[in-house]
């Protein structure tokens, strides 16, 4: 990394395209990472991108598509001929070529793995291509290295050696039977330590941690990070090895989950990003502000049938905002700490009531402390012992039913396969805003007409 | 993973403990996985699991250790002694074994340093003592593998046998000079490619990613994810190698962020878990309950100066709820999709006022939809031109309003390094209560009197 990428050295990239200098493009790009270049890519427009891809060796070209987001390899690829988009695809990890051909048209897809050169590479691509893309299969590649029960050290280095040139990364090479059925691994360690001569199986371990085609993405997380894994072997369901997942591909997935739950739990219905359109982002967020609206709404109809209690007691009306904003914070709290929990990969055999007992016993001390402090500040403001009782007695009902409202919906979106953190978002705080307003002006109702 | 772990499974070791069955425990327990043994251990009281500790072999017994929350794996350890933790210590990988040090009183930690058998493990501790835990000294361990540049492969492959009884995993072989410089790294697979007498000058890689040790721990999250790498060598301000941090640790630090994001996002003020005590979890809710109150009590003296306003029309304080949830609604979208930006790694170049012109385009665009759709709601129930227009110009300038605040606010605690995620929590919802009320009775106030 010895140029540092900086609007400055995009804007000479820009001007030496422009002169068609194609010098000074290879030799500062002669030792940047291709990830670098990818972050320089983003700054060109789509003639100036193309012309430094086609410049580039197709080595690094490749890396380099892999590493692009999405949205953006989409919208590039289209100005590529199948032939084009095949020289680049040879040159992958089957892995990341299916993620790019999933998003081509089917002709393309089909004409692209005609065209390629690598017959082995065509077959593992077109074996992937059945798998769903949030799903183990979806996440593996074809290529990993390994061995047969039955060969001696001697063997497998040839082999490692062998298959070494098309996989890029190896930690654990797999054992197998002449079935391909997953016996085991070995680590290379393992064979460099023992003599030429020894056997597979008098070497290999039986602990290998696999996983199966079928299982969702998040298991695989699940799975790799509570083994502390840096790559998991995917098997069928008759134990045969199929592939290979990688840690990189699982941190992908991590981040890509918590960006989504993070835009549940706020409300955003898409997973929208900064640079995205606005009308993209418009419509990402609006389904969120359109509910929110209608319960706003929900609350003045509400509302409006105490309008002749506010009109006698214009007071009332000031706490609402104390009212529906408290029920909002303990419901998003709650939830907050459930769905941690529900998302958490350890097992729980707590049971249900010892864990609403301790719900309960959060809220009581919160509720009380809070009730306690909102009756001495509106008796210290407004001198009116009925008003202060009817607005902290509201408020521990509201902190009470918030939590057990935030904690239970979490609870029961999980029974149904449903997100959790969706219930952490403006649904709580909407369902909470009406809660709250029947209880305030509920006891506000019974203690007035006493 | 023969044996499966239910609520059954645990109950079968508690009796086994009681009646001192060694078999049943040990031959159950021989095939788990030292994370599965974990959650065993995590559904004993401590002198069960104290028990099952010193029945397991000590190896084993250091990885659960390694393996255990800090907090349980704390309280767990004041039973033992010094020699006893030296014992686990002395098994464990140093960064592991700093972890569990560091939360240890300094006299226990003097003392298990000097107990340690094995010199070279007590000097690597001493020294990864010194480093902050959040930065990448405090991430790295001592263990890896490194050849000196003039050494010929065989020399390689020797020192490689050697070190690796020491080095649990290696993936990359790091090249240095005689002072320990770091200049490069050489594959395994180049290793078993080359000839025996090939000089490892002649093969090596100078292109390796590495980190100074002072970085946070969030750059080396960073780093390692934009370079999808599996481990990464620290060096010191001189580019000294002075150990690897390896991508399961990473994985965990990311865990952390994201919870500790969520956590702040939800206005939780530690890192609490449903398992810790009711009062720890209640303390940990009620700063943020108690800033949402004092934004409520304020909102409610605000209003005050216009309780006669609400006496003569009091229909205005039906949609207070409405007001404030969209204002709290949109502020929270509009800080997830910024804060989004800040977090990632993608370099940003795009000026300032391209972006807020972006912020204000979705704004519009939104509050003119919701503004419409709330005007000719409110028309149509209320049949009240005035009010329709007052509630739906307020809450046009209310999504405005919200928009800017919810982008600049994340930006400027951003600038000055604080978590921005705190300002997507109860803070943007507290602050947008009060501003939405301010403008929804100012346009009121202005409207009605003319």
């Amino acid at each position: 990394m010895q140029v540092e990428i900086t609007r400055e050295y995009v804007d000479q990239v820009e001007e030496a395209i422009e002169r068609q200098d194609r010098d000074f493009i290879l030799s500062t790009m002669a030792d940047m990472h291709p990830a670098d270049i990818t972050t320089v890519l983003y700054e060109l427009d789509s003639n100036e991108a193309r012309y430094l891809l086609d410049l580039l060796p197709s080595e690094l070209g490749s890396e380099i598509l892999s590493d692009l987001d999405d949205d953006i390899r989409n919208e590039f690829l289209d100005s590529f001929t199948s032939q084009e988009i095949a020289r680049y695809v040879n040159l992958m990890d089957s892995d990341d070529a299916v993620d790019i051909l999933n998003e081509q048209s089917v002709q393309t897809r089909e004409e692209v793995i005609a065209l390629l050169d690598n017959e082995e590479k065509a077959a593992a691509i077109l074996d992937l291509l059945h798998y769903e893309e949030d799903c183990a299969g979806g996440l593996m590649a074809k290529e990993l290295i390994k061995v047969n029960l039955n060969w001696r050290v001697r063997q497998c280095i040839d082999e490692i050696r062998r298959q070494a040139e098309q996989v890029e990364r190896f930690y654990t090479v797999y054992v197998v039977d002449n079935r391909d059925t997953l016996l085991g691994r070995v680590s290379v360690k393992k064979l460099l330590l023992s003599k030429d001569d020894t056997q597979v199986k008098d070497i290999y371990s039986e602990d290998v941690i696999s996983i199966e085609s079928y299982k969702d993405e998040s298991e695989v997380v699940n799975v790799m990070q509570r083994y502390d894994l840096e790559a998991i072997p995917v098997v069928n369901i008759q134990g045969r090895l199929l592939g290979r997942i990688t840690i990189d591909d699982v941190v992908d997935v991590m981040q890509e989950q918590a960006e989504l739950s993070r835009q549940l739990m706020t409300g955003i219905s898409e997973n929208v990003e900064e640079d995205d359109s606005v009308l993209r982002i418009s419509r990402a967020r609006l389904p969120w502000l359109v509910i929110g609206m209608v319960g706003g709404m929900l609350a003045a109809q509400f509302m409006g049938m105490f309008e002749n209690d506010i009109a006698l007691l214009p007071a009332l009306a000031l706490f609402v905002p104390l009212i529906t904003a408290t029920g909002g914070n303990v419901g998003i709290q709650s939830s907050s700490i459930i769905i941690q929990t529900l998302s958490s990969n350890e097992v729980m055999f707590d049971n249900i009531g010892k864990r609403f007992l301790k719900v309960l016993l959060v809220a009581l001390l919160n509720a009380a402390i809070i009730s306690l402090l909102v009756f001495s500040l509106t008796y210290l403001f407004r001198r009116d012992i009925s008003l202060s009782l009817v607005v902290s007695m509201a408020l521990f009902s509201v902190v009470m039913l918030a939590s057990l409202m935030g904690t239970i919906t979490p609870m029961i979106l999980d029974k149904f396969g449903i997100n959790p953190a969706v219930a952490a978002g403006p649904f709580i705080t909407t369902a909470n805003d009406l809660l709250g307003l029947a209880i305030y002006f509920g006891v506000a109702h019974l203690l007035y007409s006493l």
